[in-house]
């Protein structure tokens, strides 16, 4: 069973399948199974993403994956001189958001890191600074695609990629967004509906996707709440050529998500997730818990902007991953995550996903046949 | 060209296109074009839904037709006397909440409403009392379908409805809610993801649809995010038979929507809506402007529940109307908005989405054909 659009075409796949997984062993799957697995970079280190393309290489059978970074457009502090950074930004933290932080925390009896803990590397992760040596790292890998999760990458990013043959994708949330972005010289579109897990804008996908089509030339790829055959059926009547799907492959064997958040996951209905500000300072969808209603609550200093919301809160978000404050234990998660409640292969979910795609196409035939 | 699911079969209609409307001339016209128009009755007296409801029957030539009526599972006051209802409700009212609509519109200056004006006779829209009346009228006239826009209807009418043939239909936003509307004997779930207008829950349309449809045997119709025919057949894809449209009628030549909020809708984008409780206690999709953003502000005394809030605001409403504070003039409109820039009849709205609709579902086949 093959599928061809001008995305399977683009990439020399099978299936206009894509899965952003911030899991190798997921990647490598996915692109094996016919589709093409996309890894997050944005927690790896240089050296780290190194090691983590290497093994893909090593165990995705020559097929085509993909590399996702985080290039925000706007935050604070890209004026500041790389060695300065992180002390300048820290220094725009107010006491009060600090005090907050530490006051949750200790009502859930959460302890403080031990002394040897690994301080926060990821503290910048949504900088132009971090995101740039992954990049390339990146384009030292035979890579098919490069994508940017937070609108249109910069121009000379776009031409490094080009220049290695290697395609560029954007996540956009509004047909405006889409246009800038392949004026920029992305290839292809991930438009993205507010049901999507991780940043996300306010327009459904229903809604969204039409309007991206409509806006540009190049193929649009249908991204938020994408979760099954039908839905994959759904995002192509929209006019996509293809799906970007995400929260699906926490739950699958090969993730190596933490037990307690796929536990999280498998219990979760499609009402347990919200629209938050409290992870990195833009608008993600995350696991609605204490930690989101907090932030949400009466005695809540607000949000900081991005990356300074990050900064302030990675430490504690650690320090709740090895307690048992379960209760404030929060992740990137969309709207599809109440239709997870089964374990299966990465392998298995990309064939059912096909297999209940080839059904909804040909019980839309008969509707108008009959 | 007709389509063939089982919502067609069982109200013996072309097309299962469902348009929700407070205007007659917009349901009975897409009664006569093979749909299914359906009126809300929510702002008629009994006497005034009689009258719109014969014209209905006169111009509808013996095509079928709906009513949608307002019967909240729960609401403030429910177990007051129906003669001291109102005054006890009124009593309800916390003055700082008063003021701040008084202060809300002197700053805007809106002036009070001349003392001849019709002293509020939509107060009470969102009470059994109120919806009681409107069903015995509905069901003297040779309506197809009676429809409950707040969750299950009171299982005594389904009763009612059921003995003089007519099916009945709710909205539903989880797949809970759809269940239980199932259990108290209703026909077809309006399965209504968050993008559409008025009351409307959490989960957009494309993760909703199969949840509700793998939850109940009855037929589901796909809500919000529903205005063209590639969307229809995305909802389709997702397991609906037919879907339930309403925003796009606003806009239709026939439709009486004051000609302000038409030509708002045509310019706004599908981020120019947000779910808010400032219209009727309960979360409904609104036109966002300084109305919504007001009652989120840092000195909104927060919103009361049904049907409190809009007994607060329904006066506040007119008197906005009737000036020239465009900017707090607000009403239901969902996020498929953004898509309707062109005023069409409602029969050429019907037919493009029939055509959009076929291509939609050839192009699809074409994907795994080639």
């Amino acid at each position: 069973m093959a599928m061809r659009t001008r995305v399977t075409d683009m990439f020399g796949i099978e299936l206009p399948i894509f899965a952003f997984s911030h899991c190798r062993d997921v990647v490598a799957a996915v692109s094996r199974a016919g589709g093409m697995g996309v890894l997050g970079a944005l927690y790896f280190t240089p050296e780290e993403l190194e090691m983590e393309l290497k093994w893909i290489d090593d165990h995705v059978d020559g097929k085509p994956y993909g590399v996702d970074v985080v290039m925000p457009a706007s935050y604070e502090g890209a004026d500041f001189a790389p060695e300065e950074l992180v002390s300048r930004l820290q220094g725009m933290i107010p006491e009060g958001h600090r005090q907050f932080v530490e006051d949750l925390l200790a009502g859930h009896g959460v302890p403080p890191l031990s002394e040897d803990a690994d301080p926060g590397k990821v503290l910048l992760g949504w900088t132009d600074a971090t995101a740039r040596p992954q990049v390339e790292v990146a384009l030292r890998h035979p890579i098919a695609l490069l994508a940017n999760a937070l609108g249109p990458p910069p121009a000379d990013v776009v031409e490094l990629a080009h220049a290695k043959g290697v395609k560029v994708a954007a996540l956009a949330s509004t047909p405006r967004h889409a246009v800038k972005q392949v004026e920029v010289g992305v290839d292809v579109v991930v438009a993205q509906g507010t049901e999507a897990g991780g940043h996300t804008g306010e327009i459904s996908t229903m809604v969204l996707i039409p309007q991206v089509v409509d806006a540009v030339d190049v193929p649009v790829l249908a991204a938020g709440g994408i979760g099954g055959g039908r839905q994959m059926a759904a995002g192509m009547a929209l006019g996509a050529e293809g799906v970007w799907t995400g929260s699906i492959w926490l739950t699958v064997e090969e993730a190596d998500t933490p037990e307690l958040a796929k536990s999280r996951i498998l219990a979760a209905t499609s009402r347990d997730t919200v629209r938050s500000r409290s992870w990195t300072g833009k608008p993600a969808r995350l696991l609605r818990n204490e930690w989101t209603d907090a932030w949400e609550g009466a005695n809540s200093p607000g949000t900081l902007p991005m990356p300074l919301q990050f900064m302030l809160v990675s430490d504690a978000l650690r320090r709740i991953g090895r307690s048992d404050a379960a209760e404030l234990a929060t992740f990137p998660a969309g709207q599809i995550i109440g239709t997870m409640n089964q374990v299966k292969s990465a392998r298995d979910v990309v064939f059912e996903m096909v297999e209940e795609y080839i059904e909804a196409v040909g019980r839309l035939g008969g509707i108008t046949e009959s």
